[in-house]
């Protein structure tokens, strides 16, 4: 039984943490580490919890952690683990890490995206990112997993294969995304408020959002790793849940759509969790909910020569909570799947 | 041309007290009060009166206020216009507060269920409460109006003719009400988040909600001066807009449903504002949405000798700034429903 | 492994079957029924189910389907079962009827509130209502299961403790139930149309809901088998599953508020998927949603000697699918809880 | 007086005209046409008229209503009005279709695109594209107006200037544009139930969406004639009402973010019902609700020369009914804004 800790455990990544945790077989929840509920029972602070766990919330002293479990998540805010982590908690515990500390090789992008000085630097190099169904390998041996963003899973997983063939131009994407406001997270803040977000939708970070070089670093690894430069614009929609990427790319070369859908079937067919859709059905976030599913599909535009490119994924699993399951599972040799075959609900 | 300075402008009351105001032929918004947002644009904090509104946030300074305006408009927390309210300022400008510092004639009452001590109890007396449909003539000679609380505005229009004519034991109502999230303000708060409400209703302040006392006292004065004593339960729901009132009663006497109709009919017949919905037909809070109806109806149980009322109206107009403006109207002669002729928005 | 068929399976309720079923260890779908897809995949109607099952639609053919399952669920109108079903059927297959045809003892009353006919009054008499938490010991050898109504599921168990107990006088309930739009089926009408149910809220079947005579007879069995009357008030929220129930009655004798929670603990501390709340704390659809939870509290009101009573559950699960589940566990031996160990989903 | 016709007067799009122009001091609605409810009273069928509006729905015969009235607005299916129309009835009546029936010059485009015959092409020519910023001249002296769609009125706005200054290469402009659901009609469909929009979010119509060749027509005629080709993909949002636009483009020269501003006030400045926003705010549908605005603004990037351009509205005002009384007011010479001087409602 893997012993987990989290750090971050009260915000809607790590209550999802709990939920998979919860029903996963293998894994076993010992530390619930928040900054504001200390000593709260943890199904105080999110009900859907009572009866399920009883266990209080502890601090986030990670060190203390680090002698007590065998993998800890960190659901936290940008720089927070890069502030903290050691090569000694690494030698003891394996970290999942699912802010954006460690996803960006380059530190300097990382810090003009991100506005912040990365404290450790040095640890970045051994960092896997866990986009499992690319990286499976590394991921099976890191100590330290960089956990992928949630615009990012669903843009990338959207396109990969597309660009790994060459068969769009990758400088040509265009990633419009809309999001669930879970993505949001949990604080209170004015434009979070139900009467803002509900009857509205609005484009935010419009050339800014800080998932655009995670996207282009790691769409330039599969265009062999020249650099890649696209345009991501980020929605907020009035949902609790879900992601949906809408891409454009103009194609590189003259292809047929049974050739494109051969492309998403080379690199998906044999993957349990990325649903290549049949021909002319668009994704739904709907379909997807509560679930690790991302599904994917695409339509070619002989008008324009371009191609359209969409992914639905659980922002709140597949593009946090779950993915960061897989990734543990991947990493103590558990069934990739195991704790994560969960049936979307619908309605 | 009225003058009018708003006291908490940048609330959700204040943003309609100000939509409504624009829209209004004979008063002019001068003073745009604001303790956040002092020498912002107003429209910077509600950006659809973008080039509708040029005006900077002045502060709450209300005895400046009282030089510069006609009527004060204060839509602030509970206990804040108690706090300043003097009778030298009520000498130079009429006040319409839309908290409950006035609504309660008893001031134990209200420090009871506010849980705060009233700091100008001595003006309580001269205050009216302004529930136009039933205080009409007093609310032209006063200058200190009470406006009623959203909940209460509902609840007792739904109820009143039927109290007022003993058909029914007022001590044996229950108000089972529904309100949309606007109600909770515009404050930074984690459950009034959107994923917090969204999916989601529960009922809050079972039997200790503020409104009841308002809704007692109100009734009682229809009850010939009686005490009368309620169960009023507010629920949660996932919409900007609108309250529902489901309210049940024991009928005092025997009645037929064309006798229930004639008191409402008797009462609301020639009020704008209340629509006596046709025979079977329940209100909608949608069917009102943005306008300064209030729609009620009922249904007699004959299983039970019981009688169901119901009621319904946009909390943000009839329930607060709306009314608010009616009262404007009444207490500087102007005709009733100007700047109040909004047909409800479907969908 | 038991062989399930499924009558109705492409509406909501069936379609929330075929997602617990796949989850669940002990069972297995062997037919699909539809009257609308028939040799439709499955998967084309839900595409949350895609590459998990692979079935297409049969039809609703009852007969072969008693040859081929060892178990029926019906989630169909009513009235559909009952002018079908037979001993004959009866006596190869079991039945768990998601309709209300063998719901109500008299026939009478079941034509009176639902307006239709019963064609085979002659096999309610050995069907058991599947209230699992009050019925569980009929239930594990019946062969014709009536599954509780959504509404039903969630008033009984709000108030039968304390009908039991003879806390509460009966026949002074009043219950106002507020409901996601789920439970108005995937039938396509305006009403339910997104804009119609969207920022809406309103009361429909006022005084005259079918699941009133339903909630009566089962009341009323805990009342010493007496003739219970209640008021049963439904809304329609703007929200996809769960109920939320505000019960209200007068109080029998003297109580206190530990001896209200003794008797709601009676019943329940055993019960798996009932949770009684901590003090204070009110039922909210969220924290029960996609679960099979029931989550129960209560409010003594002193000014008026009567108590609160509350409900929350998922209409779709508890109020349907789940406890179907649940009674199919436990007409066949299984463990009562398996395949419902969902956690609820949060946000 | 200006009568009034309404062809269609029960879906979104005549309720909304029907609100409007009870609004409206210049006009009268004395034919209130209908298919499927001839006879019925038309506050039946939208109850916010209530006591407001006391007429019953006529049929929609546009011969004998041609007769009675000085305008026929049309808001009917694609075909319906190309069908009837004919020189005659034109001789006695304006009429402003909100169909496509007339907007696109090209019969066969508009055959290919809508997958129906054209049965009056020879009134085309006549018929005026009535985007008031863009045609004001030629919508005052016509008797056919083409009133525009909601997707297109919205794209052709936020792009509009930025074609016409030569500043971006038109055939590089992808839409990408949200609507909510009050777009779909009111037409009994599942995919429009609310258990199916609500908490998804989808794309459709993905690269056949007949918007397309409107947008690039228009388009076309401010790119000195010449044809235009585009990407254009409509998504549905879980929201009543409102369209937001994001829409790429390549920069044709080098400009400065002050040089593409003034090209939007070259074209807006003046213009009531454009509001070209403050740089750095993002449109959001939410601030143009229930009223006639369009906000519009756009950010260059620098990184890939492309140009984000972004636009919102409501639907149903800007993008159907509002924009039809605009026309309407410019063809009978009232004040163009008349009518539809409506504060954006929040929240």
């Amino acid at each position: 039984m893997i012993k987990v800790g989290i750090i971050g455990a009260t915000g809607y990544a790590g209550g999802e943490l709990v939920r998979l945790l919860m029903q996963h077989p293998g894994a076993e929840i010992k530390w619930y580490g928040s900054r504001s509920y200390v000593d709260q029972k943890y199904a105080d602070v999110y009900r859907n919890f009572f009866e399920i766990v009883e266990d209080k919330c502890l601090d986030d002293n990670i060190e203390k952690m680090a002698e007590e479990v065998d993998v800890i998540f960190t659901a936290t805010p940008q720089g927070y683990l890069g502030g903290i982590l050691t090569e000694e908690i690494l030698s003891k515990v394996k970290v999942i890490d699912l802010s954006a500390d460690y996803r960006i090789k380059d530190v300097a992008t990382y810090e003009k995206w991100y506005g912040i000085e990365h404290k450790s630097p040095q640890l970045i190099e051994q960092a896997v990112y866990g986009l499992c169904e690319i990286n499976r390998e590394k991921i099976k041996t890191t100590r330290l997993l960089a956990n992928p963003g949630c615009y990012t899973t669903c843009s990338i997983l959207s396109a990969y294969p597309l660009v790994k063939e060459g068969i769009i131009d990758p400088n040509t994407i265009i990633v419009d995304a809309k999001s669930g406001t879970s993505g949001a997270g949990r604080g209170a803040k004015v434009p979070n408020l139900y009467c803002e977000v509900n009857e509205n939708v609005k484009a935010y970070g419009v050339l800014s959002h800080r998932h655009t070089p995670e996207i282009e670093e790691q769409l330039g690894y599969a265009h062999d790793g020249k650099p890649v430069t696209i345009i991501f614009t980020p929605h907020l929609i009035p949902m609790n849940r879900g992601i949906l990427v809408t891409a454009y790319a103009s194609l590189a070369k003259k292809v047929t759509a049974d050739e494109v859908r051969a492309a998403y079937n080379k690199y998906y067919a044999g993957e349990k969790f990325v649903r290549v859709l049949e021909d002319g059905v668009c994704p739904e976030t709907k379909w997807v909910e509560g679930s690790n599913y991302v599904d994917v599909n695409f339509k070619i535009d002989e008008r324009t020569n371009r191609v359209v490119m969409m992914g639905a994924l659980d922002n709140v699993v597949k593009g946090a909570a779950g993915q960061a399951v897989q990734n543990m599972n991947l990493m103590f040799g558990l069934p990739e799947a195991q704790g994560l075959e969960l049936v979307p609900m619908f309605p």
